[in-house]
């Protein structure tokens, strides 16, 4: 007996209904599937949150078909996608960059095709609804032993459209990196790793004092392995659950205190 | 092998736990049912809200057995219902209006009985719960492959309790209709279809002014596809996903600039 | 074929991912796993709701294997632990209390054992995520059919750590009790039952009067049946439909109008 198919399902829908319809659409091919909800509460129109949240979930998810749809440009020109990972997942989104930072986080793009199949789409699709339309029912069509490459025509994965997120750079005694992330606590997920940081500051230890520079000042900020190790109200940089470099308030709201969003830079020194 | 029975299950019980009180009867019966939660989030006690939703989402769910749960009267004499639609899908709740719209959009009402099959309920049913006492059993036992005859005496449909819910009227150069459901981003989904408003008013063309005649004043619209076709902080008559009409504001909240709600009655004429 | 197994599942994670991730671990090894979301709104850290909600809510779902995951104290010396309850259920999550009210309500707890066998883990463990690296990946090797006796070492049951609840308790005359939870309708679930109440207080009929001692002042409350007996903006005890005692005010939050939250300690005298 053939496994069920798994579904990863992050949208920016929220909670009153159209997320289920999609999934009454992807039930409607795939009967069998076990669909995953990762989020739909991503914040309207946040591509960037929901790149995040995506590239955060999918790799502890099984092998197996992925929707993300968070589509301010629904409607317009942009492209409907499909991009194959390295690790065997097919991603199902809008060519808008929702979809990359998660496909680069496994293992890398095999292959991107354009959704051009209308055999695999509901046969109306509207001007504002393409998970319905197309994202959902292609995914399905996919989990159930579709072939990636009946989708529609090859892309080069160079023409993908790609968000401008913060990279982190180490070099000799400082990281510069940004915030990718605000969850839910108010702390600032920052790209790069403890790896990274130890490269530009070698022998770096927890307890370490560091200076936060900010866009408008700086602050100082503990390197600490948990938040108990810092008194309530400091500031600390910690790994997070996902393994990447976050920059947190014990017992507070660092983005509500230092009055940081998604894509402020941050650089990171020895004190 | 039998295909897995989906039941599709809406609520205002929110998310602390009621509902899944629901799912876990539902699955010690049906252990094997694909459950779609359409919404938990409902206004607490806005049965037109729930009514709304069910309606728009159930036709695109498989055929199944549906459970729908807002509920003021519940321990009050207001009876339970079942309701089989011509596509073929039950639907379970309260008789107080919550099922109709969604047993119209699915066919229409072939047949509606009362729930009086004890057998099919939980031994003891309580004056306060009858989701999980009544309306979830009584599914899952219709999901896997009860018959609808046997959940209790057959209803006259006309005695249904049915919602005073708005209704477009075109004449001649004009659409009356009212406010059905306001969605998340505040925009007013009315009662009708574009063709609707083309029977009203014919060779309407995307980009015409309309005049919107509130309550208490009068609106300037343009009947548009999308968003981006106004300009921000503009009024637009446009379809919605659901195929019906819609009067939002273009990155702004329609419901409230104009102090609108469900139920407020709307006409549309050319400017 | 064998059945399907059932996996409840609460945590105070949010909607934005890790219960996702939490899902997709569970899966990785227990496919055809059941997965019920109790909830994932659990008030951060609030270890006390976790343990009301659960209680509530498991002994409504099939025998299965359940996560409970409210750990404020994750990367501390707390353990991981897993609890046979006499029905056949095991519990999996922190020791702290959270588990220990839903097992007595399953019929008691049978067995209890730490949580040890790293085979049953994620290779890596992390310091802040034990729900993705240690208590999904346990329940859904149980899930699929492991051996209780095989997570680790047994425990004395009496070791286990237990919340401080309020208990109701009996006298001649008044019953003492306290609040265990606050709904989202800001009634305030009590310990105890009517039979509680009616051993303090007996002949209690439904319309009697009663008086609420408060921790700072004294109420009047009706004992009734619903809400509806009582005018709008008065107290009223009745069983809530887990079976227990309850304090609510007819249209209106009685949390708020009374400052009370968990834990306060409530008496009920005749008036």
């Amino acid at each position: 007996m053939r496994e069920r198919p798994v579904i990863g399902f992050l949208t920016d829908f929220g909670l009153d209904g159209p997320a289920a319809i999609c999934r009454g659409v992807m039930l409607s091919i795939a009967r069998d599937a076990q669909i995953v909800d990762i989020s739909h509460v991503v914040r309207k129109f946040a591509i960037s949150d929901g790149a995040y949240l995506l590239r955060a979930a999918l790799p502890w998810l099984p092998v197996g078909t992925h929707v993300g749809v968070v589509d301010p440009g629904v409607g317009t020109s942009r492209r409907p996608v499909g991009i194959l990972a390295a690790r065997g997942d097919v991603l199902i989104g809008p060519d808008n960059g929702l979809l990359i930072p998660a496909a680069e986080r496994l293992g890398g793009i095999r292959e991107a095709r354009l959704l051009e199949n209308r055999d695999w789409m509901l046969p109306v699709t509207s001007a504002t609804f393409h998970g319905r339309d197309i994202f959902a029912p292609v995914a399905a069509h996919l989990a159930v032993g579709g072939a990636f490459e009946d989708v529609g025509a090859a892309l080069d994965p160079g023409e993908l459209v790609r968000l401008d997120l913060p990279h982190a750079v180490a070099s000799e005694g400082r990281l510069d990196t940004g915030v990718v992330y605000v969850d839910s606590f108010g702390n600032l997920r920052l790209d790069g790793t403890p790896a990274d940081l130890g490269r530009a500051i070698p022998e770096l230890a927890p307890g370490a004092a560091l200076v936060v520079e900010l866009p408008t000042e700086d602050a100082r900020a503990t390197f600490a392995r948990t938040f108990g190790e810092v008194a309530a109200g400091a500031l600390l940089i910690y790994q997070d659950s996902a393994g990447d470099l976050a920059l947190g308030e014990s017992s507070g709201d660092a983005a509500r205190r230092l009055g940081l969003g998604v894509g402020a830079r941050i650089g990171l020194r020895r004190a």
